[in-house]
């Protein structure tokens, strides 16, 4: 127990204060597990004049140079979150030697493959558990504890912000607008939600996830996503009563070699554990071919559940600095082809408002036929008679997407269609 | 991609099998991850005249010293089960120097402290992801990935014969002796179901997580055990009107420095994750600190998921190897006082059989007053006209175990009462 293991925090924000708070309360325990105390020696801060609790004046500084010429930090911790300048501070570190932990899903699905070489270039490591799924460990199994699986798919609810908002449309029955600013109200959701409802904070975890899942390199675009705005209440009534919940499901499988990766919402079967995944909870369901499913549960969000992950892979860097333990090599990720979604086969739900009137089921039921497409279930869930409308809910066998999109066209452009409503993969049941 | 890393089995039953058969499989896939191909020099068996498919006449040995006299042979993985001679042999493997990888809950649960002092002692590591929860990564999340939690809790469902049996009791009505028939019939219980339906298998898994989320030393002895053999349909029928399910929970917690670690039938409430868990499924759920709640789930046996753990080690040291990394040093274990379950505070759930006459549940009423518990709900659920008798469930607030135990012995010496059933604590809800 002599010399401490100096660490600087680039973001001292909600997980950077939370790191913080933790490395604080958790002092003795840490250095018992590593051997050594753990030293706060520099925090990187936009604003330095800012009165911050807790922390010596000496350790804050908003110059990168600064923490990167202090000897003793050993490992550089990155919660400041975005692309940039993140991702440029993150290089900068490994190029100097530097271990780095970072909890940004953004830089390393952008940018992971080049700052892993990186790391390995300088002969230190690069983790990231906290950038996907918060608290819950999910890299380091896919990393280490399912290494002997050849992994056939990654399915996973891997944002808070939205399955709160799907969870409170199908308990309350409420419409999307009423439970986003719901979510805005309790904190849960961004001024401008953009990233969480589109399914983009989802592409950035999920290009991770396949990273690690198949060793590809996969980005942020090779990733078909749709997000949940267009989602109604009756969406949510119609998956309830024929036996499924609405999920934003982000999904990685690897199919003749190649790569399907996507986020949208999705009709889950609700005898499957993920139908049963609420509120901001996360979780992760991943097939390999020896262990069979395999499904990690927890919060996916909050400045502890984060530190937890954070601290989790310092301890791990700190341990093997003590012990003068060298860094493994990082599996090498090949190059991978993207499958377009239209070759992708799924069964799917899809609504239709139409004329009440004879004749419409069998002119849509053409469409899809002379597509190949094979029609689960029909049912008319709705009539207006005011309005002359009735509703009409498909399920459809597998069929591939393109075909699926070609019929909708199709429909859409019968005059007896008023709209084509929400088009939904279907998953289990 | 010169010198293989030399592995022997300890062992070709059904896991031994798996692990042959996924090193066959995967041999291409593992030798890339690993930088070199593994080679099985050596498997010990019991009958050396018995044939086996695929395995070289030449590699079979019933000697451990001819297992240990192989130099090339750098990694043991020990997958005959039971405590000796599996016990000896990973003695000898580690003082030999070689790594050993085991899935033995049983050597694990009773010798572990002592062989993992002794792969320190000699440098090498002893893994054991596989001992509990099959495929399920539970091991390595709690040794690594939650390290900079306070864990606070862990609770399990860790054995699959009895949760297929209670699952199967919840959904059929059935009775014990009929579903332990039909999870003989269908292979998931053994001839002699002891270890499963009393609980000792999961004993012994919940003491080597004990050991892990608390860093202390954890024998199956400090672990009170109670079995599933006392159950019967009108139970399960209570449970689901009450809200709950009844499972075989694994549970440990620190209380003020003091070990309760109890594997017992209880109430969990339907709104709980593990209520949910069924069939032969297993699920460990952790409480840190930090991160809050995590649930692991999967499958908890059978010879490819076990594979999957113990190829996941096989794995993880032969990288090591690659790498020239020395092993880690184990996080040392403390002694732990393990506090009584009648000091253990707990909801319960009781179920009597009584005169059906007026005045019975005043004088239970009353003992239970004098003892101090309070009553949460009493409902008399059946009565039987000939024998002039019926059933009272009763639940309670919380209460100290030993006041409850006092409580039922008065209680059952009441002449008015024919039979107190189960005593079970309940959980959530």
């Amino acid at each position: 127990m002599t010399q401490p293991v100096g660490i600087a925090l680039l973001g001292a924000g909600n997980v950077g204060g939370g790191v913080l708070q933790a490395l604080e309360r958790g002092a003795d325990r840490y250095a018992a597990r590593v051997g050594r105390p753990l030293e706060v020696r520099r925090v990187l801060v936009r604003d330095t004049s800012r009165k911050r609790t807790g922390l010596a004046r000496r350790v804050i500084t908003d110059s990168l140079d600064v923490v990167l010429e202090d000897d003793a930090v050993r490992i550089v911790v990155e919660v400041m979150g975005g692309e940039q300048p993140a991702f440029e501070h993150i290089r900068r570190a490994l190029e100097s030697g530097r271990h780095v932990v970072t909890a940004n899903k953004e830089v390393m699905a952008k940018h992971g493959g080049e700052l892993l070489r990186c790391a390995s270039a300088h002969s230190v490591r690069l983790l990231y558990e906290a950038s996907v799924g918060g608290g819950i460990p999910i890299i380091s199994p896919l990393s280490r504890d399912l290494l002997a699986n050849e992994i056939t798919g990654v399915t996973a609810i891997i944002n808070g912000t939205t399955n709160f908002m799907l969870t409170a449309m199908a308990q309350q029955g409420s419409d999307y607008a009423d439970v986003l600013a719901e979510a805005q109200r309790l904190g849960y959701a961004e001024p401008d939600p953009t990233a969480d409802v589109e399914g983009i904070d989802a592409s950035y975890k999920l290009a991770i996830l396949c990273g690690l899942a198949f060793h590809v390199d996969v980005t942020p675009t090779d990733v078909m996503r749709a997000g949940i705005t267009g989602l109604t209440a009756r969406d949510f009534r119609y998956a309830r009563e024929l036996g499924y919940a609405i999920k934003l499901l982000a999904s990685g499988r690897l199919i003749d070699g190649e790569l399907v990766a996507t986020v949208q919402p999705a009709f889950v079967a609700l005898s499957e554990p993920l139908a049963r995944v609420d509120g901001v909870l996360n979780a992760v369901q991943v097939e390999g071919d020896l262990v069979g499913r395999v499904l990690f549960e927890g919060p996916g969000a909050g400045p502890m559940p984060t530190a937890s992950a954070v601290l989790a892979d310092v301890l791990d860097v700190a341990r093997d600095l003590v012990a003068g333990r060298p860094p493994a090599e990082n599996i090498a990720y090949r190059r991978v082809r993207v499958r377009p979604a239209s070759k992708v086969t799924s069964r799917f739900y899809m609504r239709v408002t139409v004329a009440d009137q004879a004749g419409v089921l069998a002119r849509i039921a053409t469409i899809l036929g002379k597509q190949d497409i094979s029609i689960a279930s029909v049912i008319q869930f709705e009539t207006d008679p005011d309005a002359g409308t009735a509703e009409l809910v498909i399920t459809t066998h597998a069929t591939p997407g393109g075909k699926l999109e070609a019929a909708v066209r199709q429909i859409q452009a019968l005059p007896v269609v008023n709209e084509v409503g929400n088009v939904l993969p279907m998953v289990g049941g």
